[in-house]
């Protein structure tokens, strides 16, 4: 466990999705197939503490996002979120808002890889924190579809509006977040939304094998890696190079780094032991 | 009309390009056929006021842009710009090209989703108000140019440098700003430019069919969506995901939030008013 | 000459690649083609000055990167970098990671195009010189590896994280900067990271007709269309426009532009004189 973790406990159990871990990868199975994995008030909360907690657990190098059954996460639930908000004062209903966007920030302020296996549908939030993951797998019968506009809402939610510009660019972004309308797999490949496609009873396996490479190798150069690609999008040029030095010559003391050296002298393969 | 107009008229009549409004649906028609539908100094003029103007009329949710005869815009006119620039002083120079850029920001900023019908040649300037529109629906036979550097000017022009990395990637847009090179449709698709390609013949009811979608939809939805997308270009994540979370909890409280809800539990379609 | 350089002589001889210069194209070519052109702390400050320093020569207008052999470049040499960074304190190590980060600045801030033509393996830093460059012309063997995790280091070097994802999207970069894994010239080019992809053995004469246009062109045009894509991607909407519009009124009174006009009202092709 860090040595920064003070008075606050670790949660015993997370009960809104099943959580597990095990040599380094954690992982997260939303688990109400019978309502295709949508999210209630609970599962926000719980994503949103897991983020800031899973860090300091210290046994995590990578983070797994599934669904159970058919679907990896249709959404808010309809009758259980939406028609709560409903009885809301624009006061809670802020606190709301903040509160799913806080789980998307936890995500990518995470300094370890996430990995989203999508086995089937994710819509609306379920799409969000896809697009919150580092590697979006898809299996072949996958697809996602940003329905917001269609129950009224702004396509641009939880931060939508601003990650999916930045990985598919603008035109194809204002379309999909404007229309709402359904992907399937193969589309998603092609504009760079999802990282591969695989047959569907081999989703499995292909994301806990990417899952055991992350956790396997240089965790702190993959960590590091993926907070800089977060903190870039937001920096000029000028900063985001400087930035990259500062952490670069930091890594270069790194044990994992000198292993490197060392094992390409003695000519074997290196040990990492992700610090 | 909007309660926040006061003593400015609206314009009567648009005289540099056709102009028409239907049920919500304003279209803008470029119509000088036998000049590709070049610009002129009063059709960049017009163009500005009525981005301005637009959203104050309060019938207006959709807007397309297109142009008359077998071009979409060619850009500026060679004499009737080009010819009379030469004749400028440094500050009517710069008076011009803010005023084009001004143009081309109104559009950015006008909150309801743009479409441009491209359906033949877009050149020049063309090319930047396609860039400027939210959704671009070409004809198989369109083509783009981003021909600046042909005349000895800067591929930069009127937001272009800005536009056109975010939506097809900072190495293809250096490409086409640099060269100028013509390309076609099928191109323009592969590459994010597109939105989508039709056939030349059904270009006209395929742009009609989607502002028809937008204006009969969740419009205040719609708007939001494009307002944010445009301002999280230029926001970082978490600012972005604030934006986002006071937004939608505004959207919360809309009709058309509050109907998706009363439609869905009464198995029917919704009803959108647009706000 | 430039007017303005003033006490500080211009090199004589750059000893750590091979330097050339004819016609207004510049040509940098590593050349130990033994270590696949692995780079050395003096390649690195050499680059860094040469980007610095050729602008105020007057007659380069593009600069081509190049490797002799059959690599590119196969980023920092193994003994002669990374051997020696390990004896190095953190004050030098920073030193270094700043230096090889100038020269990646170097090439973006250069007012004028970068052309890399990527004969074979580009891998490490040798990747990031590509990325900092306008255009990537790939020869059909050549390939990209980001291989820094491989060596322990984050994928985020030189600029990398800032860079990558500005051309390809922020999904592609993120997996080919964590992963290091190697991309071939053809999938390059569908991810936007090639800009063209030729026979190997017409790489040479594609790269040099490309640089050819590029100096033989509008250069003035040329420089400011890169300028301006630089730097707005580290600015907002309004300002760009501005920008643009600025930089614009000045081009229109360049000697190109009218160039422009003379020849299209004498029917001819115009001579351009790059100012």
């Amino acid at each position: 466990m860090t040595p920064f973790r003070a008075s606050a406990a670790l949660t015993e159990r997370w009960e809104h999705f099943d959580f597990a871990i095990a040599d380094g990868v954690a992982t997260v199975t939303f688990n109400r197939p019978d309502k295709l994995n949508a999210l209630t008030f609970e599962a926000y909360a719980d994503l949103r503490d897991l983020a800031a907690e899973l860090p300091h657990r210290g046994d995590a190098r990578v983070l797994v996002l599934r669904g159970a059954g058919r679907a990896f996460c249709s959404g808010g639930d309809v009758e259980e979120i939406i028609g709560e908000l409903r009885k809301f004062s624009s006061t809670e209903l802020l606190e709301f808002t903040r509160m799913t966007g806080a789980a998307v920030r936890g995500l990518r302020e995470l300094s370890l890889p996430v990995i989203a296996a999508v086995n089937g549908v994710a819509a609306g939030a379920g799409t969000v924190l896809a697009l919150a993951s580092d590697f979006r797998i898809l299996g072949a019968s996958a697809s996602f579809a940003f329905l917001f506009t269609r129950v009224g809402l702004a396509g641009a939610d939880m931060g939508s509006a601003y990650l999916l510009p930045r990985i598919v660019g603008l035109g194809r972004a204002t379309e999909l977040l404007t229309l709402g309308d359904r992907i399937d797999a193969q589309r998603a490949y092609e504009i760079g939304l999802a990282t591969e496609v695989v047959e569907d009873d081999e989703l499995g396996a292909r994301a806990e094998a990417l899952a055991r490479r992350l956790a396997d190798g240089p965790a702190q150069a993959f960590g590091v890696t993926k907070s800089l690609l977060v903190r870039e999008q937001d920096m000029d040029l000028a900063g985001a190079i400087e930035l990259e030095a500062q952490a670069q010559a930091l890594l270069m003391r790194s044990d994992d780094h000198h292993e490197f050296l060392d094992a390409w002298r003695e000519k074997r393969r290196p040990e990492w032991k992700g610090r």
